[in-house]
């Protein structure tokens, strides 16, 4: 009985457990900033009016907003256990996420996603899931599992499933491919979203993949496409993470009556984003530097998203709604000066206010020990004599290009080794070539975050720095590492699903970029991230030409070379 | 499978079954009106663009906008039958409607919202239905059937049943009375909506009613009142019926963010409004002609309805939505040409296209012979020498006035009988007064529709006509009758529950007024309206005196005089 609670407090008959007195706070429902006093009880709001309370905050001069929503989000990027993501962006304002566990689920299958519900379970901030839909990405690639439908109608059912996550798979919707139709209708059956990913999809294509049932969209780059989106009934969630970028392309939507169908969302977040600019709070701020109506912004990054998921009660300083409030000491550049969760204080001047701990050990055990690649030697990467395909790097950019081939590494001439290794089955597969443009001089850089199938990809310039970074991996259950002369110069462990460390945001960022560090000091090119542009080698659904453990994929001509 | 159907024709790979061509059309997710073709296929819009169609409507210089929806509306008060309602509705572009089925409710109980159930199946108007929150609705009368939260419990699984209906007891939400508390929460544990009613009210009060789940509002009379409302969390559903007019006043709602929550609804309407002015389509001209955004007040009309009460696929005009739609021959004046219902042509220039049948005939035995009054006779209205409260009418309001004392009816001094007469369980149970004000000279009025619990009200001069008015109600199953002289001067049946007719809405409204200028030539004030007036002499919710079955009602003291 919700209004048990706070009835008495909201007739003023009763002290509220606290009181927000003389806030500014944001109206998600008029738009407009107004002052009052807001009364918590019972998690909820009692009250926006005036009224007193057993504990009072002066909030004379500061703003009141509801808890921010990133309403896409792969946890795994962050490379953080669910937890520490939780202690990283709590104090960001962050009292919700929508997460789509595509990678751990690569990795892990159902258990992988078991795991993320176990470990999220709790914490102060809410996360919120979508089922994968496309596990495997590709045919051409080896991963740890296959979801299916049923895979979806088993997880619809859990309390904090919301539907199905981005349909990649846009040629299989248009194609009317029967088990991808049959995904999007469980999820829908069963009351579920359905989010998508779509880029640069158009007009009549456009038109069938929403229709389809597949209502937002967080993969437009330019004003024009989202636009064309939103007309058309999908909700824009402007994507604004570590790498992609979208916002000051898509701000414009937040004026005029579109602002209604935006949210906000970091789809992949880096931990040095974490800790040096936030979460959710660092693209509000963005978007009102970039000249976005705040009220507008504040909406999309809350009230909007709780629309578009259907969670009631979500996202609004209103009586009856749920205390996650964040107030801020200064509106416009989003100082978050407190974090109130079901009215509870969370953090306070960025720091925690009280401890967030593991909860994970029940699930944990599914998800440790997963480089599985068997007997390994540097024998299995020799490729003395043969001519193997040579792939592009273009600096800044996922796509590669066709450089013919070669037959051995070269520092003169930019070339390394590329080796991709299946990790779940221990079948023996490994994807091999050479890599133009990473710029490495000697030894090797190895890391089982490799899209979307997560096998072991390393890049060297010598087979026995190569096969002991695969070894250390599988040593150390997976993670990022750098070798030269037999020796490990610096690693980051990821001992969950090879995907997320048991670090803090932190320190996680001090061992990412001393990896990183190790491999330019081994030539690497400052042009790339020598990780991530690692991790996109063997994803075989950005063109031109990708390396999985099956061999080299043609993307555009969709076969193995 | 929605998309089965429609995928092909939104590929532009088979025609669509419909092709409304070079249509401006209102895009409700950004407010443009914008030109396209629009396809239809499978009932629902496949594709917003270029299409070509098996048939194809050429809609240059016309605007389509999403079918209309009443947010709130007492079918009874049409006087009609669920489909006579549907058929005077539908050519005005209605395409759904959320009903409460309050009246007919306080008269047969569960019967009657079965029946109103079973009637508006299949129908081309939508008719989605709220469960009454308040039968009776007050202590001081007596009505047919009293409905608490297993009815509720029970309702709220059918697929047409959206929540509980407008919450009149706010004094039992605000002291926290269990049984009220108890049918709230029931509705939104199954998932449903509450609506509200709660005239006037306001600040802490209003912050307890509406954080106890009540969200929305349609009986705000001024902008303030309902921008507090709104401010609060509920969504206005700015009414505009036959009596109660308040969207002058709301209409400023419209403009600026706040049009976002806001809804337009009748609540009651009379079938002379419905043939003379329209439905919602009048509601919307009038808007756009108080100066409201066209934009806004359409989608209010419309998609904010349908995201009110989580009416899915409804309410734009994008692809995968229902094909309810509504073509324009002009705008701003609202002029509608064509309604289409699922993406068939319903009715065009004002007429049907195709016949609506009733479909009640299983439950009409349930609501039929309603008019229980056992045996009755002129002695059952003898007051001879006693005295007796006067209550007093004051012209084109609800409210009355306490004006003593009197013995006798008296043409010069304006004072008929009034007579509540208990109709659903032969109680014989008689309320007497007399009523100035009323204007009457000779003879007898009555109607079974006499608000909430619908007994049996007659005014008259002498108990002779009054009992035969009786007579003749019981005879006809209910309705509407003058009498004078010992003979029936005219009448309307109304042999559903007492409260509907088998009339047409046009030749119910010449019945209607036959029977008023019938009233009228007897002498009733042209200050009233004899009819209406009487239907509300007895609703002992409104000040400051009314007559029950019991007697006088001191409703400012609470008590039976």
């Amino acid at each position: 009985m919700k209004q048990k609670r706070i009835l008495p407090v909201a007739l003023g008959s009763e002290p509220a457990e606290l009181v927000l007195k003389n806030a500014e706070y944001l109206n998600v429902f008029t738009g407009e900033f107004l002052t009052a006093d807001i009364a918590v009880s019972g998690g909820r709001v009692a009250g926006v009016g005036s009224y007193r309370g057993k504990a009072e905050i002066d909030c004379t001069g500061k703003t009141v907003v509801p808890g921010f929503i990133d309403s896409h989000i792969h946890l795994e990027s962050s490379m953080l256990s669910p937890a520490a993501f939780a202690r990283a962006v709590a104090p960001h304002g962050t009292t919700a996420a929508v997460a789509d566990p595509h990678e751990i689920a690569n990795v892990c299958g159902e258990n992988g996603i078991q795991y993320m519900l176990r470990a999220t379970r709790g914490l102060p901030v809410d996360i919120f899931f979508m089922i994968p839909s496309c596990v495997p990405c590709s045919q051409f690639d080896e991963n740890g599992c296959t979801l299916g439908t049923e895979t979806v109608r088993r997880f619809m059912t859990e309390e904090r499933v919301l539907g199905l996550a981005e349909m990649m798979n846009y040629p299989g919707v248009l194609f009317e491919d029967p088990a991808t139709l049959e995904k999007i209708d469980c999820a829908l059956a069963e009351g579920g979203m359905v989010d998508g990913h779509a880029p640069g999809l158009t007009g009549a294509q456009l038109n069938a993949y929403v229709g389809a049932g597949i209502t937002s969209d967080h993969e437009a780059t330019s004003y024009g496409e989202a636009l064309e989106k939103l007309r058309l009934g999908q909700w824009i969630m402007i994507r604004e993470g570590t790498a992609a970028r979208n916002l000051e392309a898509l701000a414009p939507l937040l004026d005029g009556d579109s602002f209604r169908r935006c949210l906000l969302c970091c789809d992949d977040v880096h931990p040095g984003t974490l800790v040096g600019d936030g979460h959710i709070d660092r693209i509000v701020r963005r978007a009102i530097a970039l000249g976005a109506n705040p009220a507008h912004a504040f909406i999309a990054a809350s009230f909007n998203a709780a629309q578009r998921f259907g969670l009631s009660d979500t996202g609004a300083v209103a009586p009856g709604y749920f205390a996650d409030l964040v107030l801020l000491s200064d509106r416009d550049s989003v100082a978050v000066e407190a974090v109130y969760k079901r009215g509870s204080l969370v953090a306070r001047d960025g720091a925690l206010t009280k401890e967030i701990a593991e909860n994970s050990a029940a699930g944990r055990k599914a998800v440790s020990g997963t480089v599985r690649v068997g007997e390994f030697s540097a024998a299995k990467l020799d490729t003395h004599g043969r001519q193997l395909p040579v792939i592009g790097l273009v600096p800044h950019e996922l796509i590669t290009t066709d450089e013919g081939f070669a037959c051995e590494v070269s520092a003169e001439n930019d070339l390394v080794k590329l080796a991709v290794i299946e990790r779940h089955k221990a079948t023996g597969h490994v994807g091999l070539c050479f890599l133009k443009g990473y710029g490495l001089k000697s030894g090797a850089v190895a890391t089982t975050v490799a899209h979307d199938s997560h096998n072991v990809i390393a890049a060297g310039m010598n087979d026995a720095d190569m096969a002991l970074a695969v070894e250390r991996l599988k040593a150390c259950g997976g993670g990022m590492v750098v070798v030269d002369g037999g020796e490990v110069k610096a690693e980051l462990p990821l001992p969950i699903a090879g995907l997320m460390c048991d670090l803090g945001a932190q320190e996680a960022e001090i061992a990412l970029t001393r990896v990183k560090d190790a491999a330019y000091a081994l030539g690497a090119s400052h042009d790339i991230d020598p990780l991530m542009t690692l991790s996109f080698m063997s994803l075989p659904v950005i063109p031109h030409r990708k390396l999985t453990t099956l061999g080299v994929v043609d993307v555009d001509a969709f076969k193995l070379i």
